[in-house]
């Protein structure tokens, strides 16, 4: 029971600078069965607060601005015992294309919090990203390649290629923290390749030839990420959730592929 | 792994005639871990000869066309051991306003269905409803209330009302069928008022002294909805699923009041 | 002034059967500087009955809908000078893939009508489509042929294609009928490819080859449907006005290539 | 023909201090007949090197920003005789609630601009306001009053009332400036009540008093809002175009409630 769709601007600190996101907050607390209402403005002064305070002092991330906000929410409502947030915010990272020139992309960050009263210090954290990139389809390019009447060594072939967007959505384990930057980077790399906004003739031709020479199905690009994630949380412990998902704008179709697992790190170290 | 936004108009029989609904339809399948690959076009191949089927004999409901998706996605992907497939369409009843007159209302229903190998005839089957109506808020008609010099008797006191949102979702346990229609009336039991599409004076008149004869908070309509269900499926097991989610456009904020409870019949029978 | 979202189930004659569209309606009229608010129910109320009649006997398309709707509404509204009515709806034709196996594909129609009080029969009458399809870039397909060592004749050379979007708006002129499934035509015809929701894996080959001997940036795709148009309604008077917007989802970038021309027969015959 | 929806955060200068905005911008160039494209990544180079000297010095507004990619498109395109760019960005402003709590509220803002070769530095600039509040309805509210047996003086009457959403967008002419913020509050002002994020109980009541003491259709709004503008923008010249939307997402009904002028300072003066 709670708020949803609050919007904020709100100043988070990067290793370089603070910047400011627009944040979009969701915030909930359980309500005894012996209550009939809850006082919803709390939730938004909650929200509000903490949002001011970052003016002052950015927060560190959006996970741990969730976070204080869920620990505000229970202090304020003195008769819940959990509460949960939600934030989602438009994000920017600046990248190279291939022939070098800098190219500032967007993205999308979510975390979420659940606090339990009398948890301590302890609570359920989750981290998330929404990636945009480019899948090449290796179906459609094995059917051409099996039809064509020359073979010619090293040469490309054609294939549907199409806007792919892939989510990474996890658990935080207590005692760790996860950077979305480097979420973001997994799932680039997972593509057939990332994609750019400025791409000039040359830079154009080279996103091309990358993404054909390494055609992806959905299933492929979220098996990749699995697998990176495994490898650069080696430490986390097995309880770990974690969902993948990735869907592709199939331009061959007007329907989408999509590909999730929604999975922990003990099933995926079996 | 599978197909989402495949969109078909299919013939569905109701209790006097059949109607067209225009479904959208998401259908997977798991993948094996040793194959690299799913093929997506038997997906789009089984919900097509379904629908196709629906024309020389409606479907008796989303509910058994996304089971039959289910099953006839099993047939095709003989490497698969799962099956899911979700339904969504735009579903119209005829409703009558205060006054008597007649007015064609608009909702969405949904089905979600998960057949499992081996499994016979038994699936884990699930249904919904989307339902928009009015929601009159108790908490401001209260201090209003107090703060008037004069009490005038039956008085309807003035206070915020709005747009509500609410949806069921719950599962349908083995040998029992759910109608779409009856959740949606209960829906429309809870909130402040339904909605119409058509009013003349009059009976504008009466849905807003309704409205404010019946305030609701959002988790009042929950709990209402909750004890409606409890009651009209008294003989379902305990382990049956049940989420119910009501969301108000406040008319004095720019957010949404948000309520949701997310149980089983066990829990509810406690 | 008026009303906007009204959703509705009609019954429209196709050339072979009755079939179900879903509609969703604005309605308005002009409201005279003397009067202070309009008789909003009138509105749904001309829709209602409008939708009804339907069911009894089918109307003959969307347009004529439409047109119905805005003369209804001055009758109701006899203090209104113009009135004007919006109608979309999701809308199937039956298409065959290249190795020809039937498939369902999904469009949008539209109408608009505008008719002034004593204008007799006469009223503005505009129609639309919306057609999903896939356009294959020209522009890296030629730097990368520029750039490869062998030249093999015929071998088809990659490049980056997607969805892409396109949409026709005209006027229907007093006297002339212009048929939806003519202009999803012109718009299919005009692309790199049409696509379509089942493809077995050697129509998904023939569907990639057929784009990429196509090529076409959306500035293309914009004149060739300028061009179709021009040589179908030839006999179409020179202030007809016509609009066509071409937007693909450009599988390289994180947004859209768009092209639009806002034009009339006159221009288009310079 | 050009590109749509490239994100980025740009640095814009307000009257105390640089904030971020997230804008969305679309851009465009006309194309001559003899050439088949255009270089649409010269579009995305524009808006990146303005958004990063932006950094360096903000720019002064969206709308001085719009404009600055317009003469740079023309510019960079050699062969184009006309550029036409439109951003968009959520905004916040800080507001004081009826009991005089600060609240910040979320708004759109947006500006167009169309630059032709040789216009030197003439060019048409559009700016645009999106902000939402609160309608109470005068119709049902004399109903109820009239059905009343006891009339009580200076009793507010209880009507539906709702979330309502409002545009302005209007020409800047040259040689003149307007504030957004200006345009924000006459909306606000012509409202039954603006809306607020955080409202304490009493404010709350307040709120919901304010509007049953102020009710107005959809009609009013956009009449009063035309109103403010004629007043505070007396000395523009007679060509200026303004368009004023008003939608109220009716509460007693499932669509909603719409009123538009389209027009020109010339018509409003007669």
């Amino acid at each position: 029971m709670g708020v949803t769709g609050v919007r904020k601007p709100v100043q988070v600190q990067r290793p370089d600078k603070a910047v400011t996101l627009n944040i979009v907050v969701d915030a909930f607390v359980d309500l005894p069965s012996n209550m009939k209402g809850s006082h919803l403005s709390r939730n938004v002064e909650v929200i509000g607060e903490i949002v001011d305070e970052s003016v002052r002092e950015p927060v560190s991330s959006i996970e741990n601005l969730t976070l204080l906000i869920c620990r505000s929410l229970l202090e304020r409502h003195e008769y819940a015992s959990l509460s949960e947030a939600r934030t989602i915010a438009d994000y920017f990272l600046e990248r190279k294309t291939p022939m070098g020139k800098k190219s500032l992309e967007g993205y999308k960050i979510f975390a979420c919090a659940k606090v339990r009263r009398g948890d301590g210090l302890t609570a359920e954290r989750r981290i998330g990203v929404e990636v945009v990139g480019m899948t090449a389809c290796p179906c459609a390019m094995e059917t051409i390649k099996d039809s064509l009447s020359v073979q010619v060594e090293n040469l490309p072939i054609i294939t549907h290629n199409q806007r792919n967007k892939t989510t990474i959505e996890m658990d935080v384990p207590n005692g760790f923290e996860i950077e979305a930057d480097d979420l973001i980077e997994m799932v680039e790399n997972a593509m057939s390749s990332p994609t750019y906004e400025i791409l000039k003739r040359e830079d154009e031709a080279e996103v091309v030839r990358r993404a054909h020479d390494n055609p992806k199905f959905v299933e492929d690009v979220v098996r990749d990420i699995l697998s990176s994630i495994l490898d650069k949380y080696a430490d986390f412990p097995d309880d770990v959730a974690v969902r993948v998902r990735s869907e592709s704008e199939e331009s061959i179709h007007k329907h989408n592929a999509f590909a999730e697992r929604d999975t922990t790190f003990r099933e995926l170290r079996l």
